[in-house]
């Protein structure tokens, strides 16, 4: 069904990208912390940010400059300092590193996004911004990806990133993505940053509607442990140059260009949920026979952040009970009835009642499913914060090697019908771990 | 402001009330598994259901009855199986029941009300129960509260009990309640029932309001994981027994009721989120500031329920910032300027803008608060499921005479500010450890 297929290159993977990652002394890690996403021409840009009460102040200027003009030439974040609960001062610093940027860059500062991660409440240390940027803008190179993917993480195990091509008219077009997780080792670590770069010719009104709805099925249909972030920002910048013909309105052309761009925000979200704090797998929950989309996504996210459920998949232990017991509280009147349930291929439950299944199979299912993941207990912080994998009893600094073995399809599958309408939704989260709570709980003191 | 006092005898304090609890060999362990409390005559009947899709047969069965009509002489409760997930076996179960119970004391079978709790998808062990009903009637008596506590737990630590009395026109008035909690340890456990007594005399109507208001300010405040179940039931009786003016109207007296209602409802609430799984402490979370009371409620709620916040407090580490992530996620608008957060004492945040504190101090008052609650790691099960404390390396049945030790004002108390409304709102909770990962995985197989 989907004409597209995977290439390489991130987001500078479409025409017309640059990005660069540089250590600029932000992370008291020293690892790389500034990462800048390049567009040589004006690009259509569309967001989606956190809906919290509490927010960082790059968040508030990007909602405002959107607003102003949907478009943008760069997109700078620092990782480090999320710039939230930070005040006048942490807005002020927000304009002066546009200013920077723009200045360095040679546009507008009107021209220039910005995203924040890392602790809450704290300030951008401004001097090394101010030293950092010029070199950031000199480092952007058409193969700079991955440095940016490695410069936005805070505690995540492994980068992510994707891109997908297309053709328009025998022309190609491309989608690149990247992203930063869940990592809230640190406690006020602030979440979710998703860049998305694309080579489309769109009109910015469409644009922001096709991000809108990719994020209702991919981001927004995340959860690791139910805690919204005060940064959570998707970013997707369209600037044209794969110089196709115009998409306007909502034709042939335009729902391919919308599912490319949902699979991608899905590969990324997906990405992030897999790599939860202290999680041992990623589990897929697949919702259907509800009377539409989104109440079949409100019964699929229900059951994937279940904190029971969740515990449940950490022991392996293939709990009906629990799945039945979070799509009953999900807000979505069902007949219990007709309440169906899978685990792979097991059939747990029908017509609402529990069948007779073989639950030490189902449980290796389960193990099985999980087996190629970083193995649980193998992560640690140092006490500068940085995350390492234990090896034999060693702490090493992470090892990027880990990141095929970890993005390999070892999803545990969970399928549940409610009745018989044709809303389906899919959300997808992590199991509860041992980790989970050491590594929130352990900050310390 | 309150004008009454505590007293012994728990649901039969109040006058006309009965209670008993047996063994009947619907648990495995052999435990108490089988309650019943009784009213001399018929009592006004209210009740506060589950709002989940997926139902015991119990709550469907007690719902359409205090539809039809809002008294009641008795209410069964029975351990061991939840009677959820159960098809139409389980509602004739559930009949059968009320009929043997309604020939044992000689009532009509309208007269019972029922409520189960245990392993959801499993039959109520029907031979049990048959020859289990009339020992339990035989055994009623005014002095059976604390049997009738003792019988309705599962993997609770400690039972859950309480009275108060006042004077209404120079004669006595009573309430009394026992709940079970949120023992959720043995998977498909179902979790919360709450019964309460009392002997005013008021009008059905007024009672059920005055009874969905202290929910709301109560049981509905509560949060240990965020899962709803199958079986959550709170039934509250007035017999009229006291032979005070019967109350018709919200006047003084009726507002005397009710407040005194919620503080037995909120005292039971409490003894829940305290005995909450894996929990070393209560957290109660104060909001002021709100709009309304609704509002400041569903932000205390939503802080107590953070995964990463609960995380903090197990780790004893006072971290403000994710209280202020909490609270802008909840849903509630407000201006993050006017946001103010104390721990105890400590002033953590103000406008907005994280304080310097002593977070040594602030760490040491919540491990001081939380010092005589059992200690943490001290909890295991045995085979059959019984919850043990563990003492000095070797597994003890659990030990009565810890409960009052469980039971001390040791709750760390987080007071959050929003705004200048007149809301205000609690909600209480407990922290995430290891073992309520430990207890909810390692069900197996």
């Amino acid at each position: 069904m989907a004409d597209w297929h995977e290439i390489s290159g991130g987001i500078t993977a479409p025409k017309g990208y640059r990005a660069a990652g540089i250590k600029a002394g932000l992370k008291p890690s020293g690892l790389p912390d500034l990462a800048l996403i390049l567009s040589d021409v004006d690009a259509i840009a569309a967001g989606v940010f956190t809906t919290s009460q509490v927010r960082a102040a790059c968040v508030d200027y990007c909602r405002q400059l959107l607003q102003a003009k949907p478009s943008a030439r760069a997109i700078l974040c620092n990782a480090g300092q999320a710039n939230a609960a930070t005040g006048s001062q942490g807005w002020l610093n927000a304009l002066e590193s546009a200013m920077l940027l723009g200045q360095a860059f040679g546009i507008p500062s009107e021209s220039v996004l910005l995203a924040s991660t890392g602790v809450i409440g704290q300030q951008i240390k401004m001097e090394a911004m101010r030293s950092g940027i010029p070199q950031l803008v000199a480092a952007a190179s058409d193969t700079g990806s991955d440095a940016a993917a490695s410069a936005i993480v805070t505690t995540d195990l492994v980068t992510k990133s994707i891109a997908l091509e297309t053709t328009f008219s025998d022309r190609p077009v491309r989608i690149g993505g990247i992203c930063k997780g869940s990592g809230m080792i640190h406690p006020n670590m602030a979440t979710l940053l998703a860049f998305v770069t694309c080579d489309a010719v769109v009109s910015p009104a469409l644009w922001q509607q096709m991000l809108s709805r990719a994020a209702d099925k991919s981001f927004n249909q995340i959860t690791v442990d139910g805690d919204t972030s005060t940064n959570d920002s998707l970013i997707a910048l369209a600037n044209g140059q794969s110089r196709t013909p115009a998409i306007t309105e909502m034709n042939a052309e335009a729902e391919k260009l919308e599912a490319m761009l949902t699979a991608v925000c899905q590969h990324l979200a997906k990405a992030i949920a897999r790599d939860g704090e202290g999680a041992t797998c990623l589990i897929e929950v697949q919702v259907s026979g509800a009377t539409d989309e989104k109440a079949a996504r409100q019964v699929a996210k229900t059951i994937v952040g279940s904190a029971l459920f969740k515990s449940a998949v950490f022991g392996r232990d293939p709990n009906w009970g629990r799945i039945a017991a979070a799509a009953g509280r999900a807000g979505v009147p069902f007949e219990q009835e007709n309440l169906r349930i899978m685990l792979g291929d097991f059939l747990l439950m029908e017509n609402g009642q529990p069948l007779a299944f073989d639950r030490v199979a189902a449980s290796n299912y389960m193990k099985q499913k999980a087996s190629s993941v970083v193995p649980q207990g193998k992560v640690s912080v140092n006490s500068s914060n940085d995350l390492l994998l234990v090896d034999d009893g060693e702490s090493v600094p992470f090892e990027r090697s880990a990141a095929s073995r970890y993005l390999k399809d070892d999803t545990i599958l969970i399928s549940v019908s409610i009745g018989n309408g044709s809303g389906t939704g899919t959300a997808w989260g992590c199991d509860l771990s041992y980790d989970y709570v050491k590594i929130n709980a352990e900050y310390t003191t």
